[in-house]
């Protein structure tokens, strides 16, 4: 069983902020910032990639509940909301999980996504979309 | 009204890879890597403060849906899935929006996290939770 299973399931203990029949949401003990948060389906899912709609939708109706209550409780008025798919992405645990992170100026955490628009022509952009499509 | 909004209302256009009642999903200009997919609601809603469970729940089965066309597509297998609220979160256009990140070894995104479970007592999270918990 994972060690999120062992939460859910009160094998492991964990400062248990929400619960409800599909969803548990708990501190994360890195405690990036006060307040950070997981959310995680109560139901074993690996990643996106074995996602289900039903679940995705519950587990964000939690997200949605517990970052309002965090920027209420701890005055906090910004928010990252992260989702890592597959270790090379930053998944350490192989059980679908969402981090609410409140944010502040100046913090610890890094989050820089390069910008290849001016490297790219109109035509790659359309190959791109092309093969995505052909998929949906 | 905001770009994406008029993205969705096409009075500016875009490389929409899919589209349905509630949601558009389209590729990301800066594409830092190929396939960097955004998702927002039709509705407008500014961020994470001011969403509803309805509207969260049509955005994140739009976000399953793409991501998996993208790990096939592209042959992905690793992808963050990121929503940023607030300026200090990163959050440049303010009309909620997901993105679909797919990444590879060495790419050029940093997505940094401290841990601070060393520097914190027991007793401080407890402290956390129930701050939290009151609003819930």
């Amino acid at each position: 069983m994972c060690v999120f299973c062992k939460i859910i399931s009160k094998e492991f203990s964990s400062n248990i902020v929400y619960e409800d029949d599909y969803t548990l949401a708990f501190l994360d003990l890195s405690q990036s910032n006060d307040g950070h948060t997981l959310v995680v389906p109560k139901k074993h899912v690996e990643n996106i990639f074995d996602m289900d709609d039903e679940t995705i939708s519950h587990v964000f109706k939690t997200v949605n509940k517990v970052s309002k209550a965090i920027s209420k409780a701890l005055n906090v008025n910004n928010i990252n909301i992260i989702n890592n798919n597959g270790k090379t992405a930053g998944q350490s645990v192989f059980h679908f999980h969402v981090h609410i992170i409140p944010r502040h100026e100046n913090d610890q955490i890094k989050l820089e996504v390069n910008d290849r628009s001016k490297e790219l022509k109109p035509e790659d952009y359309t190959i791109i979309k092309d093969k995505i499509k052909s998929y949906l």
